[in-house]
């Protein structure tokens, strides 16, 4: 798989998560997939993008920027949503919150098979603008 | 300047930091640099780094991950330190650290024109442990 067709692996995979396909994730995403130096696995990855997706039903993974070089993609991922629950510490209040989310992903055979994630705190820009 | 050359830009960056030559800094950071949408401006920036370095005089800029693309830079970089004064909410008891930062870079002309970031709370390791 040359970048480009690693990037547009990479995007169906976003749509996977946007269009909510969960039975599809393991197309993308390796059984014993790391994530920020745990052995998380398959399904409890599926389990915490469900999580946050409970709390933030209205979550759409949006790539502002994106990098991809030999298996790695790089992305600022966007967020513009209305968390209806709890989540990372942030107490929703029905108002609109942006965050960005910046992730690198090593690929395996096509898969997903190391995600390193830093997340900026939920809410951030509104505690910014207060 | 192709993707390998834009790199090892970046790799001569991180050398400028890591040896702390300020002056210098002006040969990769454009005057208007912008950082995480700010309009920050190249002394700001420099200050901001050397008001990082005077809370963690150890602090050395190691890129974990790097991915080069267009005039694009991704990087994961690792920091394992001792922070002495107060930084980013942190309260330093003389222990080592270590914590990740997350960056995005867009070069113009050869030089860093914007920066986004995302810092890992700093003993974030360290509190995950307790």
């Amino acid at each position: 798989m040359n970048t480009g067709e690693l990037a547009d692996r990479y995007r169906d995979y976003l749509r996977c998560l946007n269009d909510r396909r969960w039975d599809e994730l393991d197309d993308f995403v390796a059984e014993d997939v790391v994530y920020n130096q745990r052995a998380l696995g398959l399904d409890d990855y599926r389990g915490m993008l469900q999580s946050n997706v409970d709390a933030i039903p209205d979550l759409v993974f949006t790539p502002g920027l994106l990098l991809a070089q030999g298996d790695m993609i790089a992305c600022r991922l966007e967020f513009d949503c209305t968390p209806v629950a709890p989540i990372l510490g942030f107490e929703p209040d029905r108002s609109r919150v942006s965050f960005a989310e910046h992730v690198f992903y090593a690929f395996r055979d096509g898969k997903i098979a190391r995600i390193w994630s830093l997340i900026e705190p939920v809410g951030g820009d509104r505690a910014a603008r207060a």
